[in-house]
Parts: structure tokens; C-alpha cells; sequence
């Protein structure tokens, strides 16, 4: 077999070197804590550098990386006009005590590009804004329940956690209702039942969440969520951070034929510098003005000159676009891959933030684990990945415009390998 | 008289620019929705550069800033030192989807700099950390309840904020327990009346809240405190986002002679690049592991490095007893140049991080709005600002090492023009 069969040794060093000293050694999906289901072993735990569609593990191992650093490597590591525009500002000045007005050149960049955008308010995680929406809703329409879609995730705020997480108190999400996604008659209930006390509806634009299928929409879905906040006066928010600019520039929701109230943005927003943004509406942006919010480094105007010059990269190139079509190869080849083996590949979302699924066991149709598919599926990843093809068996996966054709070309030939080594 | 006086019509102009595409114009301390009684008029509401001690508005006109991007700029704006870290940091890479082993070597660092850290957490913004802490202290205790003291800032995340301000629930704020500063007994009483329902007590190392004279930890306060925590196996949360690295290299707690349990550092920690870290003793390690807890950006490699220069540099030059001596220095200066003036001129808090309040009116102990001596006192600091020292008038103020001894005499023999402009 033609690809080599990486070893981690310094990432395991590393590691233990990281455990002494950060909680659980790594976070996130690779961390123990977090019961992700992760073939860990087959992962490598540390990078050392970046550049492109690739990066190199603390071992010097190169990966083609379908993660992108979950989200923020649109246009691939270190892009040159992003970078550029970064250090040119950088030179002039960063974090000031009074906002730069790359600011005000970034909010009407957002206001120009975005369809809901009246306005634009930053911040720093997805987070932030996700929070900050909420408060507005509920500071506008004077309610307190929030709508969510199961499968969501909203971030890491007390109110998008689960009552049976650790730290979380009932109060947290006290005001929370659970509605499953796709169901508008459930939706129409709700309101029903919750007659006046809703503030909002949050929701990303498809439901890209873990271990489970990708769903879009179904037909018409998002049009009657729209009408029915508008009647009942509920702002309806859309949290765009994981999918924000690779389906359309001008947001999620336009791209699936709706208006959000509030959007939220975060991870493509500047190329993995480090910025979030709410846009919405003007009707709300009164009641944004009246919140108490703020960060240390809210104001940095790095992050803005590299946002504006990562959104006007993203349009001159007609990115969406490009993404969508590389997406759509790299899925024809990896079903042919899996086919040839006889294996049932199950490739959802939308093409440039893919979620995949082996479907081969009796019985299984979630992914949910521990059935055999999904155990059949984790092997298979972390054949992918131990050959160089950085994947991961349970979330979405994100594509960046410097992975080439032939970046795809070789994972599916590493594919094809890596479904022959489950045989 | 020999300052020139600054016009602001570009920034102006860029306000009312920005007034279209972001709510309030402009958002923090000068906007209007904060009520923070500042002077707007005088203060240049754009910055074009920064360098050194020094930025520059969008007029051009030079600025003597003590408000340091209120706290992050330590070293001075664009330190070489940090500066050229962090780009050798940046031609590896930043935002990847392994977190670089940097990581592991800022926090080794922090566990040797700091005396209450036996791990670090790596994060954004402060309130990042301070929730952080609040959800480990409730998962380790099992408990609900949070002791803050009155005067406190932890934040914008909802658990921070009043139940008056627009979007707070009552659920939001539900197991939140005030006490007075200083107040020992109140606070046993506190912790009698609910006893083993108190999951923490989060405090400043000492009271350096707005409209207010700082006040620093009484004979034996924090003493008092850690053995009440202690007794009570109550997680003890010190915040020392805002005085971190500024009074102490080792933590406010140690600097103030005890050991907090859970410590927030973030404007200090990497000199305006973007991180903030919660570190803690080791028995809460496994708790803050469990937690779901995780962001976009928070492996992002450049703070790491440009925070490991930073640190590495303050302890080179002892920064803390630098910048207290430069503190007493200008505090000096500018006492007597009120007096020269017959005005009695309060300067409170640790001379690194001072708090000003001109005490010229009969029955005025607070200078809470709008007291004829508040009033006094906004009015010098339009002067100073005015004249370029960038100073505030509700707010504690930020030393850094790049402001010289020359720069506090021409701060000092502007104050004596400002005093005389009152006149």
C-alpha cells in the first residue's frame, strides 16, 4: 500500500507534558472529558505549523485538514491577502483604548454583504453573540422563553448547556424549550402553549449537529417559522457562526430564502483572526444600544482588517460557489471509494461543511453510538486520518478554497486504501 | 498657556459614519447607552495608531494614555519584544485544528509565575474565565450559590449583570449574594444564613469599582475570607483580570498575602493579543476537565507566544515595582498640582492601576453622580483630555512601561493648566 502510516510519538510526549499542567491535557472533541466517541489514538494531538489546506503535526506529519480549525480556515492557512491587510494594520495598532476605524469600515462591509445586516455589533467568540442575541430579544420583546432545535449548539454559555451537565443549574435553562427540527407542527404548539412568553427562536440554518445525519430544511420550513415569529412578534435569530460564508455571503438564511431578525457570525468571519459579529435588523438595533456589553479586546483592530479583507477575498472569488463544487467531487469520491469496497457511505449537509456516516449494520440509522456501523465508522476515520486525511467521525467537516483537486484527489486515494485496511 | 487644546471633527465624522452601521456608534464607556457620566465632548472617539504609551485619534492628535485599551497594553503599544514573538508565531501559524504545543508552554509558564497555579485554562475574554470559574466552583461544591462584593465587575455574561438592566432575568441572577467590601462579619453572617448552599465567593483583590474611591482589603480582610472558604470548603474566586501582572507577577492574592483557589487573569496576560486563562490549585484540576467548556479561537497559537513574551519580559524587568514607583511618581505630581491650585485632588487604588477624584465640594464622599465635585471633576478631566492626557473620570486608570519620567512631567504641568482652566 502506497501511503504511509503515521506515529505519534511527540504528541504523546507532548501530552504528557500537557497534563500536568492544563485540565484534561487537551480540550475540546479530543479531550477525555468530553465522551466524544473520538478513535483518539489515531489522532495527532498537537500542530506545530500550518499553511494552505495542510497542517503539521508536532511529529512533522502533514495533514490535508477537512476540519479547518473547526471553521475559521476559510481561504487556507496564512493567506497572503488576509495576512497582509493583518500586518499592515498590526503596524498602525491592535488593541487601543479608543476603537480603530477599521470598526466602522468592517460593520459597513458586513451591512453591504449580509442581507439581514442593518448593523453589526463585535465581539470575540460565537458565543458572545449568540448570548448577546438573546439578551436583545429578550430586552426587546420583554419575554423570557427561548425556542431551540434539538441538535443544536449554541455555544458554551449556562443557558445553551444541559440541565445534567456539570455546573449547570436549573435556573440556567430554566426558560428553554426543546422543539425537534424540521417539525413545524410541534413549533406551531409551542407558541400555542407558550402564547406571549416567547422572546425568540434561535436555530442554525440546517441542523449540522454530532453523531447524527445532517438535515436540511424541509421545503417551505423556514418560511413558516418566518411568518409565525413576525405574527406573534418573536425575533427570530440564526446562528450562522459554523456555517456563516460557506453557503452564501449574504448569510444562511438567504441562502435558504428567509430574513433573520438577529444573525450570528464567528468562525469564517476573518480567516482565524479572532472576531465574532451580531447583525440584525434596524427595528432592534435601540434595544442593542441599551445593553450592557463589552470585552477587553472587543475593539481590536487587527481582527478587522483582516475580517474585511478575508469577506472581500471571499467575494472577489465568488467563494460559496467554489466550495460547493469541491465539495460535490470530494462526495462523488468518497461514495465510489466506499462502494468499491462495498461499504455504504453516507455523505450529508451541505457539500462545503459535509457530515459523513459508514451505514453498514443492521439497524442503525442515527450513527448513534456504540452500534457496529458506528463502530465500523470510527475505524474507518482513524484509518483516514493515520494516513494523513485529518476527518473526524462526528461532527461536520469544513472546506477551505486553498484545498486543491488534487488535496482531493489523494484523499480519495487514501479512501480507497483506508476502506480496503477495514476488510 | 502652552498646550494646544484638540478639536475632534474627524472623529466626528467617523462617529456619525459609525452611528449608521453599529448600535450606538460606539460601544464601552463612551457610548451613550452606558450612562457613565464622561464628558463625551472631550474624548477623541477614533484611534488611527498607537506606540509606546502613546495613540493617536483619528485627528492626529497624540494622546498620553492611561487607560492602556483599559488594561491589556502593559508593555507599551507594539512592544518588539512581544511583537516579534508573536509574528515568529504567526509564519507557523495561529488558528489551527491541533492546538501547538505553545499552549503547553504558556501554561507551564503561568504554573511557574503564578502561586495559586498548579494548572492554567486557556480562553478569550475574561468573562470567559470568571464563568469558567463560577461552573467549576458549582460542579466541584455541588452548590448554587455565589458571594459577590458590592462594587464588583466579573463581566457582561448574564450572571454578572443587575436585575434592572435591559434582558435580565431573575433566574439569571437567582443565587447571587452581595456583600459590602470590607464587611467581614456581613459576610460570615451570609455565610451562616445559608450554610452549605455557598458554592463560592468571587472578588477583586481589592475594590477598585466605578464613580467610586478604590478601596484596598482591610487589615486581615482576605486573611479572614480564605479561612472562612477554607472551613467551609467554599471555592474562593479571586478576579484579577483587571490588576493582574500589574500589582504582583505571582497573582493579587499572593501580592495581598493569601491563596485563591481559582484566579481569572486576562488584559495583562500577552499585551493586547487576545487570551485570557483561569488557573487553579490542583484539587479543582478534574472538576475543570469535566466541564463542557470550549471556543473557536481558544487554541489559536499567537497569544500563546506573544503571552510567554510578555511574561518573560515582566519578569525580566520586575515590571510591578516599575510601574509602582512611576505610579507614586505622577500621583505626587499630581496632588501638588491641584494644591497649587487649592483643590484637593483624591488618588485611591494601587498607584498602577489609581482611581482619581477631585473631593472639592461640601457633603461629597463618593463622587457618585451628579455632586456639584463631580462635576468638577469631569470638568478637569475634559481639560486633561483635551490637552492630550488621556485620563477618565469614573474609572480606574492602567499604567504601562513605556511611559516615561518625562512623559509624567508633561502630564503633571498639564494638570496645572487644567487646574487653572477650572479657575
Amino acid at each position: 500500500m502506497g501511503f504511509p502510516v503515521y506515529q505519534y510519538e511527540k504528541s504523546a510526549e507532548e501530552y504528557r507534558r500537557a497534563l500536568k499542567v492544563i485540565p484534561s491535557g487537551i480540550y475540546g472533541h479530543l479531550g477525555p472529558a468530553e465522551g466524544c466517541f473520538v478513535p483518539v489514538t489515531a489522532f495527532p494531538f498537537f500542530s506545530d505549523r500550518a499553511r494552505g489546506a495542510y497542517f503539521w503535526d508536532a511529529d512533522g506529519n502533514r495533514f490535508i485538514d477537512y476540519m479547518c480549525a473547526y471553521g475559521p480556515n476559510i481561504l487556507g492557512y496564512n493567506d497572503p491577502d488576509v495576512d497582509e491587510a493583518a500586518a499592515k494594520q498590526r503596524e498602525k495598532g491592535d488593541c487601543i483604548t479608543a476603537p480603530s476605524i477599521r470598526m466602522i469600515d468592517f460593520a459597513e462591509l458586513l451591512v453591504d454583504t449580509v442581507a439581514s445586516a442593518d448593523w453589526a455589533f463585535f465581539a470575540k467568540n460565537g458565543g458572545d453573540v449568540t448570548t448577546l442575541a438573546v439578551l436583545a430579544a429578550r430586552a426587546h420583546t420583554r419575554r423570557k422563553k427561548i425556542v431551540f432545535f434539538k441538535g443544536y449548539y449554541h455555544g458554551v454559555a449556562p443557558w445553551t448547556q444541559k440541565i445534567d451537565y456539570p455546573g449547570i443549574l436549573e435556573e440556567d435553562v430554566a426558560n428553554n424549550i426543546y422543539v425537534p427540527w424540521n417539525d413545524y407542527e410541534r413549533l406551531a404548539e409551542v407558541f400555542e402553549e407558550n402564547r406571549g412568553e416567547i422572546a425568540a427562536v434561535i436555530s442554525q440554518p440546517y441542523m449540522h449537529g454530532n453523531f447524527t445525519d445532517n438535515q436540511l430544511p424541509a421545503e417551505g420550513f423556514w418560511q413558516k417559522v418566518r411568518r409565525l415569529c413576525t405574527d406573534t412578534e418573536t425575533v427570530l435569530i440564526v446562528d450562522d457562526v459554523r456555517a456563516g460564508f460557506r453557503l452564501d455571503l449574504a448569510g444562511s438564511d438567504h441562502f435558504f430564502g428567509f430574513q433573520a431578525d438577529l444573525i450570528c457570525f464567528c468562525k469564517a468571519l476573518a480567516n482565524g483572526y479572532n472576531v465574532s459579529a451580531l447583525c440584525g435588523r434596524d427595528f432592534l438595533k435601540n434595544t442593542v444600544s441599551g445593553l450592557t456589553y463589552t470585552g477587553s479586546y472587543w475593539l481590536s483592530a487587527v481582527p478587522f482588517a483582516a475580517g474585511i479583507a478575508c469577506i472581500e477575498k471571499m467575494k472577489r472569488l465568488g467563494l460559496p460557489k467554489l466550495l460547493h463544487e469541491k465539495g460535490l467531487k470530494l462526495r462523488e469520491g468518497l461514495v465510489a471509494a466506499a462502494q468499491k469496497h462495498g461499504f455504504d457511505l453516507r455523505v450529508t449537509g451541505m457539500p462545503a461543511l459535509f457530515y459523513l456516516r459508514l451505514a453498514d449494520a443492521a439497524g442503525d440509522s442515527a450513527g448513534k453510538p456504540p452500534t457496529p456501523s458506528f463502530m465500523l465508522h470510527q475505524r474507518w476515520i482513524a484509518e483516514m486520518v493515520r494516513r494523513g486525511i485529518y476527518l473526524t467521525n462526528h461532527h461536520n467537516h469544513f472546506l477551505n478554497y486553498a484545498l486543491s483537486d488534487e488535496d482531493i484527489d489523494t484523499t480519495v486515494a487514501v479512501a480507497d486504501e483506508a476502506f480496503a485496511a477495514l476488510g
